[in-house]
């Protein structure tokens, strides 16, 4: 039987998980994901993501891959493997996809989402997904900002401490913010890839931004100094969804 | 020094509890909040809500009330009962009421909303506070069946079999069905009371209706009837939620 590749789109709730990567004595999504296609199918897989989303961060659509010598059609697997999954992991499409596809290393761009919730009462319904914030943040400021970080730089100031000594040049194609009247702030950033913590590190340094204890000017020259060091308090993985990822 | 009596507004996301009201050996919201008013005022404290909400049923506003002869002011007491309190429970909002007030003995109307997602693929993110249904629902007919509901009727038809055997007679104020375009349904229902599983046992029967399982006449006559075992089945705790008490 011929090897066949299969694609994912996959929609998680991160709240009670160790991220998505598989960790020894950890509950991950990617290690609750493979132990149901191999119930499925029969014989165990390796599936392989577009990358890892951290402890407590969410998925609208990450993407993966494997492969499989089953006959079983996508369809049929993707409607089993969501009988079988919890509640908060979701297959939102299966499809074959050629030989040469590659979940991570084909990747074009990703885009990432941040919500905030500005506003004096806390949502309790949402509230694994959101930022809560009570100080009116200054919404002007933090787009400019935003605006700032489109087009290629080193991201170097914006990377954790421990992540991969790889290069740290990305390219940023769209940074925006949108606010709603209810006080939700959406922060959505795409870009060819991201050095790890890197969403949650700009947007811990726009909120001090917002919150009027760092200056815009001072934004911009965090970015250009290429210091960790200097950038604000990486935000909280709840308000963090990994939106889509486009081949 | 003189007793004074507070009135509670409380917002709750009921998902892990077993319901409001106080029980042996069950992880209760009226236990969670008693204890810690416990902790805030040195003294046992006990809480009387608009009525009780079962497990895993919502609240977006329940009014509660004590009594307590300790000098702290309702907003000292909201903000530090707040911090105390775990993140699916909210205090809105805590002031004095008069001496005659009573939570549940002086409900003028109280509204329910039940939350139906009629989409073919679920929501993870609101899994806690949908009922899913994947097969298109009749929303012209539902609407129909719900407006024969306002007035005054005995909802016999639509209380649970183990329900308290009291009057079964009912003023329904409003019943109202909105239809969103992603696919949610709401529905709202504002009563003068509501026997017990009422909201859940209606909506489990409109959805029959709905589904085409039922016509809206056998609704009405079922309605009439005050037979409980001809009604469709009880919808799912979570879609539901206690929206206002009105006094």
């Amino acid at each position: 039987m011929m090897d066949k590749k299969i694609k994912l789109v996959l929609s998680y709730d991160g709240s009670i998980y160790h991220g998505w990567q598989i960790q020894q004595n950890a509950f991950t999504l990617q290690a609750v994901v493979e132990d149901r296609l191999e119930k499925m199918l029969g014989v165990p897989v390796r599936v392989f993501a577009s990358g890892r989303t951290d402890a407590g961060v969410h998925a609208l659509e990450q993407v993966a891959h494997f492969t499989t010598s089953s006959p079983m059609d996508p369809e049929t697997l993707c409607k089993g493997l969501n009988a079988l999954l919890p509640e908060d992991i979701l297959v939102k499409q299966a499809s074959y996809v050629s030989a040469d596809f590659h979940a991570r290393y084909s990747v074009r761009t990703k885009a990432y989402e941040y919500r905030i919730l500005n506003a004096d009462a806390p949502d309790i319904f949402q509230r694994n997904y959101l930022w809560h914030i009570r100080r009116r943040l200054d919404i002007g400021k933090m787009r400019r900002c935003l605006s700032t970080l489109v087009g290629c730089h080193d991201f170097s100031s914006f990377k954790s401490a421990g992540s991969e000594n790889r290069n740290p040049v990305r390219t940023i194609h769209r940074a925006e913010l949108f606010s709603g009247n209810d006080g939700l702030i959406r922060i959505t950033i795409e870009a060819d890839g991201f050095l790890r913590h890197m969403v949650r590190n700009i947007v811990g340094t726009l909120v001090e931004v917002g919150r009027g204890k760092m200056t815009a000017t001072r934004f911009v020259e965090i970015l250009e100094s290429g210091d960790r060091r200097l950038a604000g308090p990486k935000a909280p993985a709840r308000g963090l969804f990994l939106v889509t990822v486009n081949y």
